[in-house]
């Protein structure tokens, strides 16, 4: 087993090599641009880890790691044209740098290169990869549907909530392990948890998002603390006040959701104090913890070493106390 | 061996079934909506019906014929946002009809199905129909840059025209047919024939469609004729004009295609007269004539009966004179 660091080292190496510019040069520029803008790499990583901690070199594990970053940067390009992103980590995004075609262009293109580069593993192990990538990437475009779709919708119950979080994001966390698993040739049952563990992290990750976008500490969040707020978006804070709040409070929460007239500060505040009394605030860590320990409980069914699962633990509360 | 007109009949039954709405509906509506568009559904015609001719039972590649139809119904709806078109076979397009995210999002889906179609077979035909699938969908995204590519560019050659339809339109002809060999097990050279015998016609059929933009017969073209040349489009008879004529008719020409001065029925048969006089006219019936002939002298090498090569024939035939 290596360190996050080195198996973030040996990923990035990796990726370079493979992201050069072929012919169309407008085609591939664009893709290579996407994924030398760096990130943490998180995804690749557990794919890589997973398929060390099941006993497989992860050497081998590589070009499905690259198919899962791949993937994931062809869901950001296509997210940001639909979002209207100027900026991704820092840097113009790709509709932005070039135009909106090249982004859709670029992008299908991105998605087919994911499913490419299982190629490389024989067709039983092909097979399953392709088929729990296929099964993934299109809950990631569900997901983002829901997304869309809640945006404009006055109520969102808690349980469209998660299943929105669940699919946008969770799920290709999930898929990212259990195909590290797959190319290890891991028990079904062995499969099914790891697939279960990241799943359920990736939404207490998601839920804790909400969370920090709110309450974390404007030093360290690296966004601008209160954003959702100010977007007016549906979180889980937001609808879980809903839920807890007497009329008059979810009035108020209404108001300042919907008219133009507040001053965003003052707004954030005042929003924040309602999340705090309903008791939202405190139901939303709750859920936080509950995903992060039904994530953890599955680790005890695995057919793995206790020093291993004391790995996946110990990367668990990294991420959860965002050390990645 | 059924008709074509059985083969499309059997083939929309069995797209009418597979198309219906899932949640979330604003993600599938658009999905069902442009696979109904309806069309002449030739590209999943070949796939069923070449696997018949290698002796298999046709309702075995039905799903693959789905994919291959799935698949160019979402180049379609991604090609129709980058062309900024308002209709698809006299219907509006999916992006006019609703917006361009849902076009996006609802194309990336389609992308995904198609892959999910080939979950049906055993895992090494499943592993060829996939390997097959990406490298033409990825030369089908290249030949869309090409396109893009060449709208700007001064000068285009004949032989990057040539790539540019090869990769865009006549690659996922070559493939559906191969497609449907995968399915009943043909041999490798049999499969690399019947390839090129689709990939061939499907240059001679493009190569025809600019001819009939120019030259067809407004009854029954069933688009405007004169519609490449009132847009600029430099297709084979423009490059091959220009090549061919003296220092004045390509300055005629080039001012022709810039300037915009010009009243478009003028401008359509001052063009046209270029096209004859210079040669290209007749330069590109004898390319058709000679891809044709390409394609249909793959056939010798099949391993099939006479009777299926003369089946064969009949339909490049009807293609060509445009009876499908």
């Amino acid at each position: 087993m290596l360190s996050i660091e080195k198996y973030q080292k040996e990923f990035v190496d990796y990726l370079e090599k493979y992201a050069t510019v072929k012919e169309p040069k407008n085609l591939y520029k664009p893709i290579v641009y996407i994924l030398n803008l760096g990130g943490k790499r998180l995804r690749p990583v557990l794919t890589l880890m997973t398929a060390d901690i099941f006993g497989c070199d992860y050497k081998k594990a590589l070009n499905t790691a690259l198919s899962v970053e791949v993937f994931h940067n062809f869901s950001l390009v296509h997210d940001d044209i639909m979002d209207d992103a100027p900026l991704r980590r820092g840097k113009e995004t790709v509709h932005e740098k070039w135009d909106v075609n090249t982004g859709i262009l670029s992008g299908d293109a991105m998605l087919i290169m994911a499913y490419q580069l299982f190629e490389n593993y024989e067709s039983d192990v092909f097979q399953s990869l392709a088929k729990l990538f296929s099964k993934t990437a299109l809950e990631v475009c569900e997901g983002q549907q829901y997304d869309v779709d809640f945006e404009i919708r006055n109520k969102v119950t808690i349980a469209e909530y998660l299943k929105m979080i669940e699919y946008k994001t969770a799920v290709l966390v999930g898929a990212a392990m259990q195909m590290g698993a797959i190319v290890a040739k891991a028990t079904e049952s062995d499969q099914k948890n790891i697939y279960e563990f990241g799943k359920n992290l990736g939404i207490a990750f998601q839920l804790q998002d909400d969370y920090l976008d709110a309450f974390g500490n404007p030093e360290t969040f690296g966004k601008q603390v209160g954003g959702d707020i100010i977007e007016n978006k549906k979180t889980y804070l937001y609808i879980k006040a809903m839920e807890f709040s007497v009329e008059a409070d979810q009035l108020q929460l209404y108001d300042l959701y919907t008219s133009e007239s507040y001053d965003n500060e003052a707004k954030v505040n005042q929003v924040k104090q309602i999340f705090e009394t309903s008791g939202a605030l405190e139901a939303t860590k709750n859920e936080i913890e509950n995903y992060t320990k039904k994530a953890f409980s599955v680790l005890e069914s695995l057919n793995i070493s206790e020093e291993k699962k004391q790995l996946l633990k110990t990367f668990g509360n990294q991420l959860m106390n965002r050390d990645v």
